[in-house]
């Protein structure tokens, strides 16, 4: 499958490496085609790997990730352009508040009653966004079993159910147990897996190292 | 030992319930001393319950529990009066905005940035505030074996280490594991634990049944 990666953090990279080990063609989408980190990554790689602008990685995809800083998120979805229209989004990225310090909190508009998720599904009505994979370190994103042979929790939303069974599919040929995705309903529930943050960073202080959530029932 | 339980909800007399079956004397708190939900529930037991005001139950108690509806605590507080001066306070309730509707949301003002946690102790800085056992259902905060033998999380935070050492002791002999209270640090942890009802609510969407959160690493 063609997918572009929006965003050349370690989040981006990470995933998009896992992709391609998969087989899949990934292009790299960052503000700029010159973009220094997008082309010594895509340089590692013999095939399957490319990079352009936000707008030409988008409209190469058949499927998107959004890895851009929370912040960033929605001007550089703007900047891909009809490249994302009536495809899907798998939206990845946390709004974290950079301008204010530590403890690390969520930018205002964009929690409690509103979220990054849902303001960029508002934002492109015609995408469709799926939030998933962002309670967690990127290496469990794309490595599950590295915790309790995968056996904990990975938070799926989104209001299209098709769209959400897609990345279903690709969660699970990631590596995801299907046990081990937890579909919370409309895209309302990236409230949730987004204001799991502040807790998140605090349970990474307590324990030091990798660890995930897991629900019990 | 001599404990307070303020308030008369599901969360207060739960407690209080294994507290009194622990064989403390417990005194139920509420705004009136003729709360009938209070005398209903003291008239269940033989000996070691009683009822009385919010200030009544707090000089009473050597350890007071607060499980007020987070909108009502402070208020509640203030009318314990110097009842929990330099005593410790177990903080258990969240601060859910009742004023709008669904998805319930968290006060503005008690999140992301701020909690209920931290602005008790703001409050009342010559009480020692432990927030605990307020990620999970009533049942399970007494009954942790319940769900996996008692192998799932129980989060603590505050600022004195002391008064956290003796919530702990006061845990384990409740039932729970030693390896499962996880210890965040100081009292601004409790934006963590309160900010994850969202989450938890639509976890219990998903699970519609008896659930807690499992840190594994």
């Amino acid at each position: 499958m063609k997918i572009a990666i929006l965003g050349t953090g370690a989040v981006g990279t990470t995933i998009a490496t896992k992709l391609i080990e998969l087989g899949h063609q990934v292009m790299i989408g960052s503000r700029s085609k010159t973009n220094e980190k997008a082309i010594e990554f895509v340089n590692k790689f013999d095939k399957n790997a490319s990079n352009g602008t936000f707008e030409e990685a988008a409209t190469f995809g058949e499927i998107i990730f959004n890895c851009v800083k929370g912040e960033f998120a929605i001007e550089a979805l703007k900047q891909a352009g009809s490249g994302i229209t009536n495809k899907i989004l798998i939206d990845v990225s946390i709004p974290v508040d950079t301008k204010k310090g530590t403890p690390l909190s969520l930018i205002p508009e964009l929690c409690n009653t509103n979220s990054l998720g849902e303001e960029i599904q508002k934002t492109f009505p015609n995408t469709k966004v799926v939030k998933t994979l962002n309670t967690m370190w990127s290496t469990l994103m794309i490595v599950p079993t590295m915790l309790q042979d995968g056996d904990h929790t990975n938070f799926i939303c989104g209001n299209d159910e098709e769209a959400k069974n897609n990345v279903k599919s690709l969660l699970k040929e990631i590596g995801w147990k299907e046990q081990a995705i937890m579909d919370l309903g409309d895209i309302t529930g990236s409230r949730g897996t987004e204001g799991l943050m502040p807790l998140w960073l605090r349970i990474w202080g307590a324990t030091m190292g990798t660890f995930s959530i897991k629900v019990v029932n």
